[in-house]
């Protein structure tokens, strides 16, 4: 599970990196706490913090029931597909809203992935159980 | 934990169709994104994820470690409770927040349960270890 | 475990505080569900439990990692430093946001040491498995 704990640290710094970009574009805009808004560039960040805090909760349980049930290389593996799309969802979406599909796909996609192995490998365990 | 492991699945499978929810809003009322306000029944739907978010945080760590130290069948039936709650919640909010109390109580009960017993469990087995 | 899980429900009931304090501040002040802003006072109670809500994500996780890495007891005693840093932070944060460093300051940190704890233990066991 050494890699696991290494990629999920790896998203929760990203995470962090993103809550950084949110305070610099509070200072630099002159959004004060605990507004908001009022800004579109600072409110990009903060939507993509948002969103990101919204991914990593359906990601992180499923990054370690899916190692626990699959393999935790593969685990890995889809973790950092996770990690360089959620840097792909922080650079598009901060030029134009318009263009965060591919990132957020890139994030998406691996953890619907570990949600249809563990449901599959949950189920499975179950049926021949009985 | 077998069990305890689909109905996590299942609870973020919810989440994500709230977040599905709030994207149709979106294009419907015309909120473009960053955008989280400016119509009131899309920021009903933003207000249900969000507040879903905040449950699950609570939910997820006490249901796995409830299941650890009770037992994952009252775990996983305390989870099944809590996603039809949600689905109350959702439901109930979108026609008129003021009605939300129900779906509300029915998600957060099951957490404060599972969290008393955690507590009872850890304190009576660190004070039987005297 | 025992004093980990114990720490994580009280991390959770704090939170669990907080929210109790948004819903106080949106009656005190007329703030009707879904609206999230309008008030000062009350948008910084919901800053508050935002922020935590962000704060936890990245808190648990290393917390429970740390625990099977390191050591239960030094988990729990972070753990603790969290959850005071976050007293402290959601008081002084309701009086002025602009005092909200110390607080927010003393539950990024026991993060932060588990975060490095984590990639220190991870790193060094996989090196010397080679």
């Amino acid at each position: 599970m050494h890699y696991v704990a290494i990629v999920t640290v790896v998203a929760l710094l990203q995470f962090l990196y993103f809550g950084v970009l949110v305070g610099k574009a509070r200072a630099q805009y002159g959004i004060a706490a605990p507004a908001v808004s009022g800004n579109e560039i600072f409110e990009r960040y903060f939507r993509v913090q948002m969103n990101t805090l919204e991914q990593l909760l359906m990601f992180l349980p499923s990054l370690w029931i899916f190692a626990h049930y699959a393999n935790p290389l593969w685990a890995a593996s889809l973790g950092v597909v996770f990690v360089i799309g959620r840097a792909i969802y922080c650079r598009s979406y901060a030029r134009d809203p318009k263009n965060r599909s591919l990132g957020f796909a890139l994030t998406a996609l691996p953890t619907l992935i570990m949600m249809a192995g563990i449901l599959w490998q949950a189920i499975r365990t179950l049926m021949a159980a009985q």
